[in-house]
């Protein structure tokens, strides 16, 4: 097991990553908020419940209040939040209880969101069971729902008091859940960690076989570079942005393809493969580093095909929340181990990043068909 | 005017009471903010808005984008905030978007917990149209809605950047809701300002005869003593409670008759008369502290009748949000200008309290059919 420190002006806890997390997750929660209160609540999908619940649940000498947010991005909303909460409300829930997220990056950001606001904020740690939340979502404070108009519209910063990042449950993680999941260590790497990045190409074998060593490896590394940078930055004021590499097109791309074609890493994976042409043409990366990195994000593909017009790409950019003012930020990395947020990224450099990327999601379209 | 500062350990700001804020509104925010950001958005109701909103908006360069909220506390909730959030990202809102809070509580409450959710938390002002508002709700960075099993059971922490209470709007505030706002100076006196409590007493006339430079002494008064306690206790883990003195039994009673019988204040001031007798019974006040002090609430009275079993009561005060643990805390004044909280009151004597009071809230009653 590795421990990494999160460490900001408002909150300081620990991020767990190891083996057999979850069958001794009571007595961990107790370390670390002393005494377990009068009531702990969980909130959960079904699956990962009917998966795992079990090995949870007799951790706690007195059986936790489970509540249930039933799987994918439609239910991430104010309804299902207010539906939780009056749950909580009817179950006893008051200021002294515990919450637990134990699920994917939807049940961390709706359980965290509702941890934040519930009686204006209760306690509550994360035990995240893909490899996307592990390593990206339960760390650092974010939580929040979405609005018709985009995502994660409304939420709070709200951190947890401990993360609980259990290897073992990745083992019922679909393939293609880790493979979207991998993108965002492909990013720790590449934004902040040059070891990362070597250590990914040179285990690929064992990292997507699922080795146990090379997974805790991979995954406390992601975590700490997460939680380097947001210790710096929790507000995303400032460097937090690079953990942004790949989104602006990334979250067009989910957008564009209503959220239904690609998982939120693969989406980030190829928008990623924009942002090294943005790098390349604006000089901050080499032809050989793009090269390498665009090697290294297929060898953690295949990413799914994408048909879309570069045009309706662009225009499903615009209604991203990180634009402040208006200002179209957009995250290039910088050498390998490095980025940096430029803002003055022309309309036809967008277009040009889109329809690179498009060619390449094409490319894999067109490879699939013959 | 005169200028209160808050300062807590998240945030510092002032709160300004006076005559002719309103007409001045823009270069006073701009003032706090350095610069108007690109867009401005004020959550108002109707009628505040048909009243005061020309005079808001013409300091105003460029007209801010303005949402309504529906007047009533069935308005509070969270499908409100939601339908004014996807409003905001419609018209565009950013992170950095101000929003100005313009209106009574709900409003202030609505729209703080808006701007704490909204893209995670963007700035505002609360400009308090109530006397009630201005003296209690608008201080304090309290925000949220209420759930359909109880009120305020969501919400944040979320101090504005500053406060603006414009005397001059409690122009067109009705008799009875300044009467029952003038119950909160009476409690801001009883807990924490005997100075306060004695110019309650003495210009009792000009206070509700609205005369601008008495109103403006009382509703300074009751802001510097909540803004002394919140800035001594910003999450209401200690001090704070006391400013909930009347709040137990005062919150049953409003949830007993359904929110419909009393205003807020109303039921604060037969909630305050019940802690003067448990006060009494316990030894914290005297006979006469407490004869003086039931004599100062009639005359800023008097409050509505209420008929009601005092066991109903006890009964509606079992799910009230500062039980911790099933702890019932209640408020007990000590003395004339000093309150303390007690954790021991017996089911008895929760009772006694109810059935002194309701038995007052019976012969105002009776006095009324007679």
């Amino acid at each position: 097991m590795q421990t990494i420190r999160v460490d900001t002006p408002s909150a300081r806890y620990d991020v767990f990553a190891g083996s057999g997390l979850l069958e001794t997750l009571a007595p961990r929660i107790e370390r670390v908020v002393g005494r377990l209160p009068r009531r702990v609540f969980v909130v959960t999908s079904p699956e990962i419940w009917a998966l795992w619940g079990h090995c949870l649940q007799q951790t706690f000498a007195e059986a936790p209040v489970v509540l249930f947010l039933p799987a994918g991005e439609k239910h991430k909303t104010m309804a299902s939040v207010e539906k939780l909460a009056r749950q909580m409300a009817l179950a006893g829930a008051d200021r002294g209880s515990l919450l637990i997220a134990f699920g994917g990056g939807i049940v961390g950001d709706v359980g965290g969101f509702l941890a934040a606001i519930y009686m204006r904020g209760i306690a509550y740690v994360q035990a995240p069971t893909t490899f996307l939340a592990q390593v990206d979502s339960s760390v650092g404070g974010k939580t929040g729902v979405n609005l018709a108009e985009g995502k994660n519209l409304v939420g709070s910063f709200h951190h947890p008091l401990a993360v609980f990042a259990d290897i073992g449950v990745l083992g019922t993680l679909p393939d293609r859940e880790l493979r979207a999941g991998l993108m965002e260590s492909v990013k720790a790497g590449i934004v902040r960690d040059r070891a990362l990045v070597r250590f990914l190409e040179e285990h690929a074998n064992e990292v997507q076989g699922r080795d146990a060593k090379a997974l805790e490896k991979v995954i406390a590394a992601s975590i700490r570079m997460k939680a380097g940078v947001v210790s710096l930055d929790e507000r995303e004021s400032g460097l937090r942005m690079i953990l942004n590499l790949g989104h602006t097109l990334g979250h067009a791309l989910e957008a564009a393809t209503r959220y239904k074609a690609l998982l939120h890493g693969e989406a980030v994976g190829w928008g990623m493969v924009a942002a090294l042409w943005l790098g390349r043409k604006r000089g901050t990366i080499t032809a050989r580093q793009m090269e390498r990195l665009e090697r290294l994000i297929d060898r953690y593909g295949p990413l799914p095909p994408v048909k879309l017009s570069a045009k309706r790409l662009v225009a499903a950019s615009g209604s991203d929340k990180k634009h402040v003012g208006g200002v179209k930020r957009f995250v290039l990395p910088v050498g390998i181990g490095d980025a940096g947020v430029v803002e003055d990224v022309t309309p036809e450099e967008l277009l040009g990043a889109a329809e690179y990327m498009l060619g390449r999601a094409g490319e894999a379209a067109s490879q699939r068909v013959s």
